[in-house]
């Protein structure tokens, strides 16, 4: 089977590529398991590191530009995952960018769809963001999303195009609600959620970090693995796990900032927590303070995702796997 | 002070023109009142009976064309009542149409006001056709929509917009979820609920009319004269009563088939009521069974949105303007 991985490029695609590599199969839509025959990454760049893999592609290109992804997509697509976005703070400060991008770019993937043989499965990686202002203490599978973001509003058009676009028959599309991505590896990015993961990744690697937010700042985590575990797993439920609800809250882990760090003292030691600066931000401040921390996910628990047990642990594979230790 | 209004030449654009003439001044998004100098109707056609005003002109053209609307809207606009729709039947039958129409249409007028003067007032006519699949028995302000429909979905989508588009200040917008309208003169039309207004304007005209749904089929009822004193009362209310909800259910009754019917029967009598043939229609009924009928709508009471008192009162009404009666 065939496969489109969009955002194919960035640390979360590179993951899902490597994990589906090593993985070989997937499900179809008609229930039938198959062998992964071509994995097709869409990104504006290369990436920094190719995986060397005969069934891996590459295609650069701008997926808000028109025809371009009805030009990607090989009529005989079986999946695509839509990892492709303008990140948050992006997004905030050039509105234009973030529309063309993120509800342009996914309707684009979308209509690519409808002309495919078969119809093909569409797993979106749509976020917390969707939710803002005044929520309930724990947000639940009936809370209404109410995004305080131009991101959390794209994701959530997103979410409703991959729902119409599924009750119509054009895709068989299921969207889950990724929480803040921790550890990432590589660079600070334009997101708004950066830092979360820069006050562990900086301090491991002997590097200053800067925290914007306060200590007591709680968040909703989960770590790349589990991401990656949980995209597949959307992918692999049949479409009647879904219903007409597309769309789903993954489970996570509600941490503070100062619970995080002391996570990071766990791993790195009293020096890595000495290497924070605390720097009050108050553009990221007012982004990240309209997310929700807490969430009861009943319904990604019973349909069998994955939250990780322990962020000690989380902090601890990051530094294994990233930074020699 | 200058106002447009999309679908101008649609039954409630006219009754809009006519009320927002006959009242002569609105607020402006600076609490401030000012006369009203230039109403321009913006439609796909020139209404059968034009209004004849001075202060009113005619546009006509295609919304969902890329520009047209930037073309349309005077520099010095300052406000939008945004009732151009693809209707419900119509855009469930041709799916590009409603999203170009419903969708670009409703993006491409939001980022015309973008380029004003002064911020514009946006009333945007949304729907309960929002919601839709398993509904509480109540539909509350703390109900998520789940759309069933591409119409529903859109609509949806435009509230989003609206809703984030005044958040960054580009547009000072207020989406209210109409409910179904009825009694609307003139001819049936493509939306699902067209029989609701058939059933009652048909036998008052001496004709036949058919229901497509059950007898028991509740629905959600507003008369045309309530939904333009709400449309007038979301443009009059000052930003803070709206905060960052820009969007919410409007007020009405519940009435099942039957009981609407026998408010024809106090009106028109017996002979009126026989005039109605049942033949049921299955695409008609599964897109109505998805509405929700029973709504708490606690905040626009408070707000100060109204209902009609009594459906046979609407009924008569309708009588007497429309049917000579």
């Amino acid at each position: 089977m065939k496969i489109v991985v969009t955002g194919g490029t960035g640390f979360l695609g590179q993951l899902l590529i490597r994990a589906l590599l090593e993985r070989g199969r997937l499900s179809r839509a008609d229930g039938t398991e198959a062998g992964i025959e071509q994995i097709v990454s869409v990104d504006q760049a290369q990436p920094g590191r190719l995986i060397v893999d005969d069934r891996v592609g590459y295609v650069v290109g701008d997926i808000g530009a028109p025809h371009f992804l009805s030009h990607v997509l090989a009529a005989d697509t079986d999946s695509v995952f839509h990892l492709a976005a303008v990140v948050s703070g992006a997004a905030e400060a050039d509105f234009d960018l973030g529309m063309r991008v993120n509800l342009d770019g996914t309707r684009a993937l979308l209509d690519a769809c409808r002309v495919q043989k078969r119809t093909p499965r569409v797993v979106f990686a749509s976020s917390v963001a969707v939710f803002g202002g005044p929520l309930p203490a724990v947000v639940t599978d009936e809370t209404t999303p109410t995004p305080q973001s131009s991101y959390g509003a794209q994701k959530l058009v997103g979410e409703l195009l991959v729902g119409d676009y599924s009750r119509k028959g054009f895709v068989d599309g299921r969207a889950v609600r990724l929480p803040t991505i921790v550890v990432r590896p590589g660079k600070p990015n334009a997101a708004a959620s950066s830092f979360a993961s820069g006050i562990i990744r900086e301090p491991l690697a002997g590097e200053t970090a800067i925290c914007p937010v306060e200590p007591d700042t709680a968040m909703w985590l989960l770590s790349p693995d589990a991401a990656i575990r949980n995209l597949i797993h959307a992918h692999e439920l049949p479409a009647d796990a879904w219903g007409s609800r597309r769309a789903l809250n993954l489970p996570g882990l509600t941490l503070t900032v100062r619970e995080m760090i002391e996570a990071l003292r766990a791993v790195g030691g009293d020096a890595a927590v000495e290497r924070i600066q605390w720097q009050p931000d108050e553009r990221i401040r007012a982004i990240v303070r309209t997310w929700p921390a807490r969430f009861d996910t009943r319904r990604a628990d019973a349909l069998g995702f994955v939250r990780d047990a322990d962020f000690v642990e989380v902090v601890r594979a990051y530094a294994r796997t990233y930074a020699g230790g």
